[in-house]
């Protein structure tokens, strides 16, 4: 009866796989027993490849003699992630399991921001120096296949100052001569990332150059470590999260989605939806101050969806299409008139796309209207056509222009292009769209639907 | 005088670097000139590193024997990429240029689509056999650095079918002693890519197990060829920018915002627009059944942006979350109950922040003007507080709950969830928004603000 005793949610034998699968839906406790169930080498495979969120959560449950095994089988500069997630006081304490070599690379690559290169680089990279010939570079990095570097594939070649002089694959060292120096088959022009550079730069770089690792470089030309690709498509898909919940309208929530507890995600979402509610009270009072039109055509508010989802759609799309461009380097600051050019093109384009629509619905709705005997719009719809289509084409084109310009005006301004997000877009737009709007229908409708 | 009578945009010497940077800024003749000019070695190299448009604009604007001598410079996977984006003659033509073994492999990748994970792989992989020494396989695979593979670092063992057995790599086998054999010291545990399975799914894989290279499999289990990382930073990239596009409201533009023609660019804007347009008229008809109570009221059109816009900004928030949720794997179909939970919780919450913001805003108005002697909402404005209060509460829960489900609904039938954009979502949402909105105002105000 010993397994009605011990109600275990997995059967004594699990493989990582099943774990794997089953993970999403286990809640702590249970994601502890069953990674105590998996064969060591699977469970060393399986906790590397966690995310550092999950190792955290997975280790703050553990004894703290497994903690510091588990703490060691990741290498430095995965344990410097795996720390920046932890509380101050677990930081310590788990700097204090690590032996002492690598407690100080950790402390080395704590220092630099989470998202900078230096915060993305492992240290454990293969040098090689110049005057080796390639036998010897060969044999070097065979004999370093045991130690823990990132990568024996590629050698990099310094000089005595720690200067980055060439790099060489361990593919080139094959292909040469036994005898040359390596200074002679080395590469010189070398592709380099500097240490601040922003993770999301770097993975452009690699975007770019389809290349399997980089060197990090400080400012005076020293190599401070290697980013290998592995790592930047984390990086490339963990800042089009960040973008996309940015053009969202919500906060980036730094964890996946069904893992946020709903009150965080609330606090996360609330923040943006309270400004823009505010901020769409401007719109209220706009349409406030033209109140006594709408009391004498009520027909001015039937139309005013339109005109406030066309200038917010416009809006949203441009400002999207521009974030993306800026976010991959198509489009940079220094673009600002060309992309204007264009966005003025198009949303002209666009407007008048629109606006001919809309124009159409008021004489075809008019037109069914009065076959059915009861003319909606009264003898002068021609004239409401007319303003609708112009207040359209405006609405259209101001919405497009502001969405374009407004990720660039942030970026101007230190903040996050992102930040231009379609519901932020959409809001500012309103304010201006309904002025357009109403200046357009009473210039256009007095003496006829408004009093003069 | 030469130099007037050749108006060259560069001078006789350019570094690759030169124009990489330049590149954007150059017209397709300027651009040719400018390779031209590069010497052979960067060349190869600049060209390899071109995005595939770029690759076929350029090659377009060269002469055939220039054509054949870099087509000849792309791996096959690549030169399979590059034809995808050439008109059928161009196609031909091309693959007339290829040697015979060249072309066959291409062939073979055309026939994939573009998104499979086939379309991905390259064929060249290092293959060793399970009974070879250790020392025999780092000798093959030395002996393999000058052929043109893709990779020498790892090597697949296949049996007499082609099937995967496992996979060594060149460290480990630098690591395992050189007269055992491969089949005992290569893994057999392998994330395996079936050959059908969609980019953005082997980008999802990459990204989980920070892996180099992945095998891929057809059904019957034999290895067609390897997926490296290097071209899923691009993946990884490219899909991200397609979601980020629908989400704002546009088709995929497909090629750099700055490098697509403002009419082709329209085109792929005008759809969307034209659609949300049309369907913006349902809200009208709303309002426009509301006509009476609009022209008794008018207070109640000045309100209307507030409803419009809290609507919509809710449900393209939760629409967005859920949309990159679904595209990282991290919300699948069968968890739709748990996102609904979870949206349902968190549109309530954030109706309640929302709408008691609303309610207070029109308390503070009547206070603001009552002291200024004008109280804009008359004596009975706690009781319009109360409904737009209400109402905020129900337009937000409902947009959340439809913005979280429409992505998985369109999943569902079959479609990109990411088409669930801000803008569509927005647009479906104003609409019962709307009749919330009168609903509410009506069953509350009559008697007071409305007739009986």
């Amino acid at each position: 009866m010993s397994e009605l005793e011990q109600p275990a949610v997995f059967d004594a034998r699990l493989s990582a796989e099943d774990l794997r699968d089953a993970w999403r839906l286990l809640d702590t406790g249970e994601r502890a027993e069953g990674f105590r169930l998996l064969d060591p080498t699977e469970g060393e495979e399986f906790f590397i490849e966690l995310s550092t969120i999950d190792q955290v959560a997975l280790l703050s449950s553990l004894s703290p003699a497994e903690q510091r095994f588990w703490l060691r089988a990741l290498a430095p500069d995965d344990t410097a992630d795996f720390l920046q997630e932890t509380t101050p006081e677990q930081r310590a304490e788990m700097l204090a399991m690590l032996d002492e070599a690598s407690r100080r690379e950790v402390r080395t690559l704590l220092a630099y921001a989470e998202d900078d290169a230096g915060g993305l680089m492992s240290t454990r990279y293969a040098r090689v120096r110049p005057e080796m010939t390639v036998d010897e570079a060969v044999l070097y990095l065979r004999k370093q296949a045991n130690a823990r570097l990132e990568t024996i594939y590629y050698g990099y070649v310094l000089d005595q100052e720690q200067r980055l002089l060439g790099v060489v694959s361990l593919r080139e060292l094959f292909q040469a001569k036994g005898n040359m120096l390596v200074k002679d088959v080395m590469h010189c022009d070398l592709v380099q990332v500097p240490e601040e550079m922003d993770q999301e730069a770097v993975g452009r770089l690699f975007a770019q150059h389809d290349l399997v690792a980089l060197p990090v470089i400080d400012a005076s030309g020293r190599m401070k470590g290697i980013v290998t690709v592995d790592d930047i498509v984390d990086v490339v898909q963990e800042e089009a999260t960040e973008d996309i919940q940015k053009i969202g309208g919500s906060e980036a929530l730094g964890a996946p989605y069904l893992e946020v507890g709903v009150l965080e995600m609330v606090k996360k979402r609330a923040g943006w939806l309270t400004v823009l509610f505010i901020g769409e009270m401007f719109a209220s009072v706009v349409v406030a101050s033209y109140q006594s039109q709408i009391e004498h055509a009520a027909v001015l508010a039937t139309l005013m969806p339109l005109i406030i989802s066309s200038g917010g759609n416009s809006g949203s799309q441009a400002s999207t299409l521009v974030i993306r461009a800026m976010a991959l380097g198509e489009a940079r600051l220094a673009d600002w008139m060309r992309v204007l050019r264009r966005e003025i093109l198009a949303g002209a384009l666009l407007g008048l796309i629109l606006g001919l629509v809309g124009l159409a619905r008021i004489v075809l709705w008019h037109q069914v209207g009065v076959l059915r005997g009861e003319p909606v719009y009264g003898e002068h719809y021609m004239i409401l056509a007319v303003a609708i289509g112009i207040s359209v084409v405006g609405v259209v084109l101001w919405g497009t222009i502001t969405g374009a310009m407004l990720p660039m005006l942030l970026r101007r301004l230190g903040y996050d292009p992102a930040s231009a997000s379609a519901p932020f877009v959409a809001t500012l737009v309103d304010v201006t769209g309904l002025l357009i709007y109403f200046a357009v229908a009473t210039a256009l409708l007095t003496g006829t639907f408004l009093h003069a």
